[in-house]
């Protein structure tokens, strides 16, 4: 079997979320998350030691790093480097939806202070 | 800068590229490619030491691998392991809309002979 279709809930707060691919599918070196975060909503500050590449296809996004924040909207790509702590943000009304591709799987996430953030969803 | 934004002309027929990230931008470990099929072609059978996400917006897609012949659509995810040859083929009468994201980049293809294609776009 090579296609892969799962989208499934998640259990983080105004964030809508599908493993596309990942371990469950023999990867090692790729996760690919379909997400939908809701108007007021954002992942916390977190950061992986993976790169990370996340495509926009709609809504208005803000992603926090280095200090800067940088908009994004639908049709741009952002790239992420290795551990670098960031944050992104739906600074719109509308979902802001992102498919998030990482350069390892499972992707393993920490909070800024170092603890690691235990995720609700297979990676 | 994290955002990029870059579509640009493919030297293949039958076939819109544009190189969402990569090397250029600094990636070791993901390439991500958007491209256009036109109704009728198809990539050539094709391999790479690398592990492949294929994500469909749009159009019918044939996957040939293996001996087999996988449909796909607008929606599915596509996984293709490292090393195995393989063809993507718009089997339908529309546009077939891929984003393909490889494990590596630049990334190397090979062409079931041996021989290494060289891409006409950067990777």
């Amino acid at each position: 079997m090579y296609i892969f279709n799962e989208p499934a809930a998640s259990g983080v707060a105004g964030i809508e979320h599908a493993t596309l691919a990942g371990s469950r599918h023999g990867l090692k070196g790729l996760s690919v998350w379909k997400q939908s975060v809701s108007p007021g909503s954002a992942t916390p500050p977190h950061r992986h030691d993976c790169e990370e590449v996340v495509l926009c296809s709609g809504g208005d996004g803000e992603l926090h790093i280095d200090g800067k924040t940088v908009r994004f909207g639908a049709g741009q790509t952002v790239v992420i480097p290795p551990n670098v702590d960031h944050q992104i943000i739906n600074a719109g009304k509308e979902a802001l939806d992102i498919v998030a591709v990482f350069s390892v799987s499972p992707v393993v996430v920490h909070l800024p202070d170092g603890d690691e953030i235990v995720l609700p969803w297979e990676t």
